[in-house]
Order: C-alpha cells, then sequence, then structure tokens
C-alpha cells in the first residue's frame, strides 16, 4: 500500500482524491500495489465528503505519519506551501505540486531539498493542467535533441477572453465579464490577464529546457489588457490569431530569453488554432523540428489527472530526478528587447507613403480613414522599433509581435 | 560507454547514427556516460560516410559482441527484422524499433520475449515519426485514467495529398503525382494510400491504450483512392477538413474497435488543422478529457528523435517495460460497422425531399442540379445506413464519417 496525503481540499485536491479513489483498480495494476489517499489537509472540515474521516487541520499529522510516502501539495501561493513542501521533503516523502508560482520562485531551492533527501519533486500539473508536456520535453525530447524554442498558450483564462473577442466581437472588457461569469476567470483576474500566470509557466518550461531558472521578476511580462478589438480583426483579416504566448529560447549568443506577450500568430501555426480555455505548448528540437501538444490547461478534473501521473510514477519507482536546476546568472539572461523580431503596427494616420517612408517595407496593409495598419517585412528588435517610432513622431496604436 | 548497434543505415538509420554523434555532449549529459554508435549492419558498403569504418554485412558481428547493449532496428518490413530483433532480445540486448509492420504484427511475442529476457522492447518511432506519444499515453495518461478513445492522423502522405486536394482544387490523382514528385510518397503508394500504414498505427495505439492488441488484419480499413474533390470542397463548405484517422475505442459493451476511414472533422476538433505531412494524435481519458500530440510523423530527423529517445532511456536505466500485451479474443474485439456515428452522404439526386424522407433528419445541406450532399443528423451504424441506401433505391456516390 502506497499512502498519499494531500495539502489542500480545493479544485485540484478534491479532483486528485476522487481520481486515485474512482481510477483505484486501474492504478493498482499499473503500480503493483494500492495507492491510498490516507490524509487531507485543509482548514474547512467538510463533513458530507466521503473523505471527511481523512480531513486533518495539522499538518503533523502527515509530516510524523512514517506510513505517509508521497505527498500533492496543491495549496496554491506561496507560503505555508514552501513550509509544508521543505518539511514533507525532510522527513524523506517525495511532493507532487500543481503549484506554478512556488516552483517558478523556488525550484531551485526545492530541488535541491528533494535531491539531497534521495525524493522527487515533481510538478506535471503546473504546467498545461492535464496536458503531459512537462516530462515529454524532459525525458524525451531534451535528452536527445538541442531544444531551440518553446512558444506555449499556457493560460486558459486569457485565451478564452481572446476567443470571444474574436468569434462574438466583444471588447477585452465584455470578454472579461463573461469569463468572470462563466467560472473562466477569478473576481481579481490580474494574475491572468497581465499575464503573471503565464510567466511563470514559461519560466518552468524553460528551466527544463534548459536548465536554468530565470529570475520570474526579471521576466519582460505584457498582458492582454490593452488589445483592441480592432488589432484582432486587422489580425484575422491578415491571416492570424492573437494569442497571449509566452516563449523561451536561446539568442544568438546563447543567451536565455523569455518573454510573455500578445502575438499575431499565423494560421499555419498549430498554436493559432488553440481556442478556449485550452492550451498549447509548442516545442522546436534540433532534430525532431515542431512538436505541440494540447489540452485542457487548468480545471479540478485534468489537473488531477496530471497530478495523480506523477504521485503513480513516484509510486512505481519510474520517477526520474534529473539534475536540480541552477538560477540563471545575468550573464546567462538575455534582454528579450533586444531580439529581432517581426512586428505587426497600427499607426494614427492614413498616409501610406509616410508609413513606408519610416519604417521601409511593409507588408498586408490594411488602412482606413483614420490608421494604417500593417507588418513590418523586416525582422527588428522592440527597441529599435521603438526608436524609429519616436524619431518619425507618428503616433502609434499598437506594435504587436508576430510569432 | 553504452554501445549501440543500429540495423539498417537507410533513412531513419542514418539520421539515428548523426544524432547520436552530433549531440552526444548533450546525451552524455544526460545519460552521465557516452553512448556510441559501434556497429551498422547493412548490405551495402558506405564508403564515404563517416560511419564507413562501424559497417558491417554479418549480424553475428552484433549479436555476438558483448559490449553492444542497444540495438536500433530501423530496417522495416517483418524478414529478417524479426529474426534479428529475435535474436538480439534472446542475447540480452534491448531492442528499439521504428518498425510499426513488426510491432502491430508480432508485438506480443516481441515483448515476451523481451520480458522473458528482462531486456526493453520499445518503439516510439512507430507511431507519430518525432512525436512523444507512445510514452506520453502509456505512463501518464493510461496509468491514472480510463482511456475511452484514441483518434489519430498517422500518415503524412495521405494528409499531404488532402492537403493539396483542399488547397489547390487538385484531384486525387494529381496531388498523388505531388507527392511523389515532391518525395512524400513512394513509387508504390499502397500501403499509404489504402490506409495499411495508419491501420498498424492505430493497432499499436490501441494496444498500448487497452492493453490488447488487435488482429491487424481484421481492422476495417478504408483509404483515401476514392474521394472526391466535391466531397473535400463540401467538408469545407459545411465546416469540416476531410482525414484519414485511424480510431481505436470501446465500444459501450466493452469490446475493442479500431478502424481506419477518411472523416469529416469538425474545425472545432484540433485534429482538423493538422495539415501537410504532420501527424496528430488525440486521446480521451475519463479525467484528463481531450489531449492530442501533434508534430512530424516521418522523414529522418525527427523519426530519428524518437528512437535516440528510446536509447537514452535504456541507456540510463529508465525504461519502463510495462505488462507484454496479450492478443485480443474475437470476443473481446468489436465490429466497426455496428457501431452508430454520424455520416456524411452524397445522393445521386436534387430531390431533397426524396432524401428527407429516406433519411429523416439532414442538416448542412448542399443541393445542386445532380447531387445532394448532407450530414445525418441521428448517429446510426454503417449496417443499417447501407441497409437504409439500398431499400431506398437511392444511388448514393458517397458515405463519409463525422469523427
Amino acid at each position: 500500500m502506497i499512502n498519499v496525503a494531500i495539502l489542500g481540499f480545493g479544485v485540484v485536491g478534491s479532483g486528485t482524491a476522487a481520481l486515485i479513489t474512482e481510477n483505484a483498480e486501474l492504478i493498482r495494476n499499473k503500480v503493483g500495489d494500492d495507492v491510498y489517499v490516507k490524509r487531507i489537509l485543509d482548514l474547512r472540515d467538510f463533513p458530507d465528503s466521503p473523505f471527511a474521516e481523512r480531513i486533518t487541520h495539522d499538518i503533523n499529522d502527515i509530516i510524523n505519519d512514517k506510513d505517509i510516502s508521497v505527498v500533492c501539495e496543491v495549496i496554491g501561493g506561496l507560503h505555508p506551501a514552501y513550509e509544508f513542501t521543505v518539511a514533507a521533503l525532510k522527513a524523506g516523502k517525495s511532493v507532487v505540486t500543481s503549484n506554478k508560482e512556488i516552483v517558478a520562485t523556488l525550484g531551485v531551492e526545492l530541488l535541491t531539498i528533494a535531491a539531497e533527501n534521495n525524493v522527487s519533486y515533481m510538478f506535471e500539473a503546473a504546467v498545461g493542467g492535464g496536458i503531459p508536456v512537462l516530462r515529454p520535453l524532459a525525458e524525451d525530447l531534451a535528452t536527445v535533441n538541442r531544444i531551440e524554442r518553446v512558444d506555449g498558450i499556457l493560460n486558459g483564462t486569457t485565451n478564452y477572453i481572446l476567443t470571444r473577442m474574436k468569434d462574438d466581437g466583444a471588447t477585452f472588457g465584455d470578454a472579461l465579464a463573461g469569463a468572470q461569469k462563466n467560472g473562466y476567470a477569478e473576481a481579481d483576474p490580474s494574475a491572468d490577464i497581465e499575464g503573471k500566470d503565464t510567466c511563470r509557466k514559461i519560466c518552468i518550461l524553460g528551466a527544463i529546457a534548459f536548465g536554468k531558472l530565470l529570475d520570474v521578476k526579471g521576466i519582460s511580462t505584457t498582458g492582454i489588457t490593452a488589445l483592441s478589438l480592432s488589432d484582432i480583426e486587422n489580425a484575422e483579416k491578415m491571416g492570424y490569431s492573437v494569442k497571449l504566448i509566452g516563449s523561451a529560447f536561446k539568442s544568438d549568443d546563447g543567451r536565455i530569453v523569455e518573454l510573455v506577450r500578445p502575438c499575431f500568430v499565423p494560421h499555419s501555426n498549430p498554436l493559432s488554432h488553440v481556442f478556449d480555455v485550452f492550451n498549447g505548448v509548442s516545442v522546436r528540437g534540433n532534430y525532431v523540428g515542431d512538436v505541440m501538444f494540447y489540452g485542457r490547461g487548468a480545471g479540478s478534473e485534468p489537473t488531477a489527472s496530471a497530478v495523480a501521473s506523477d504521485v503513480i510514477r513516484i509510486a512505481s519507482g519510474a520517477a526520474v530526478n534529473g539534475e536540480p536546476w541552477k538560477a540563471a546568472s545575468a550573464a546567462e539572461t538575455g534582454c528579450a528587447d533586444e531580439i529581432p523580431a517581426q512586428y505587426y503596427v497600427c499607426a494614427d494616420t492614413a498616409d501610406v507613403s509616410a508609413v513606408e517612408k519610416t519604417f521601409g517595407g511593409i507588408d498586408k496593409i490594411i488602412a482606413s480613414k483614420e490608421k494604417t495598419a500593417f507588418v513590418l517585412k523586416n525582422k527588428m528588435s522592440l527597441v529599435s522599433l521603438k526608436e524609429k517610432i519616436k524619431t518619425s513622431g507618428l503616433s502609434v496604436s499598437a506594435v504587436i509581435e508576430v510569432l
């Protein structure tokens, strides 16, 4: 019997308990042993739950229980998740989490503590919900490919809002209100719509791809709050979908660059067809080329699937503990604004020739009485582009990267 | 040092040798040891290859070499691949293959021999080229989810042809000729266009999802040779893409059903946006919901990535050998034609009311002077549908399942 404890009986915790119970026979066949949820930590009581008897309010009931070998930390946030995780790892228990904030922020330390105590710290559920992506990236693709870049639609809330704007012609504000009404956005949606959630996830993907964890606070992060409906409509006319994309790649001089921003994604890129609350993660390797992983990026049941798959790895002795990450130094970290990219620009002028004079080759021009929207033919850095806009004196309402 | 032998120095074999050599440092860091291609078996000599010195024409140079622990069988076909694989497994060597024919046909026996000899038999490259899909399905999704169904675009040649028909308005014959000219179809394309290649791959996916290998010869398999351009155009007008889909699922009475046929795939399904030579595999689990894996399904470098990732699993001691598959009995195998599904039908009549009278509720009607194309509102089995057509006396030019 493998005994598991769950910290936090919320959306993910209750889904995980339900999965391990409902699919018990299937799991037993795979593991060759029973996997049992022995304890659940929560501040609340759940008298009507089938797990009522197993609820505890005291973390020590779990840390001091020598029969519990795996702890699922699905509380979220940094504290007390951090203290509980450290205590569990030091007590010789493996820890599984869906908590992207703690992995993105404290992953170096927690992986090191796990390695020192000869246990596993696993977090498939922290990125892409139920999609198996961290393990295929770490254990299949990155073992034999030089990973060139990872790009992902990593936040279901923003992707739902962008889908509503495109399909229903809703403004950002109306689409956000609809998402909140339908339970796809929280009352305080800032972590989602400002790109912070995506930032944590691309930070984790980058660490797996390149072995170094960047400082989450240093990652250039732009959310979707400033997107106008007209830019989304222009994107469609030009053959793109607008998506909030987290990217991690190596610059030409070998630095790791990570950033989060809305992008025009060409319809030829499968990420452009990821809609509603779905997530997609695209990985480019020097042999495999482009691979994409797609599925539900959040929700009780999909996330429980990823948490449980980590538990089962540990229970069946199949967990692969790679080298703990290292923190990326400043010298190893590149500046996103200095990397040449293609851009969409919307200028507040009907004078197309003035625009062409300022920017050189432009393409896919959509001109109206007041505005000229276009895509720059040549790549340039955001720094150069902003400098060009400044010296031209042109007023510009949107600058959006083309992926 | 982990010594590897490669059987067959063709497209996949040369890619695998190149990958293991070019990415040697990366592999050493992951495995903690050097991985070296010691021997390559081929009937030909390759005097100009950097691997010229390692070529042998005698399989015994590999079987009898106690230093070689992993053999990559990338010859294809059943013989002599089968004899070489058995000899290698019995000599205590793990075998990695990209050979879908041998896995789909003889997988039960070869997995059993591997288990008896305490070595691994792995074949990530046999399905979906470079896409990591068999392992995430086996080791992540199926460990904790009851797998409900797997649907895949598993053959790049046919998907390329269908893409050309859709995008260029080419007939099947012209698109096939173009594919052959561009190296995307073989001189004898029958295994691809008649669906046999897809059949072998869905057979492997089904065995991983459900633990039982169906008899490949018993799987209902329809290729794309009978597809008309007008049906492909109708599909687009109705909001579908036409794709050759291999499916494996459980029927309501618990039997395993597998089949290969062209389908109308709704644009809301991400498989409908898999174009050109790309593959996509969609998996539905009872907790995770729908997950899709996407990438290059063939070619030297992507397939080499999958072969090498299996080699590295074995070299680093991380290979998970599940229970060998069992052969599905007749009682465990369902009949695809008896499963209710939605269908597109094109009838050779302009009399829409006669069509409605025959079929009941119909939808998305496209009527011309000679034909009426439509989608049936209600699901019915192919057996029932054909009976209905027969008794009505209507002439029908196309019956295509809606996925």
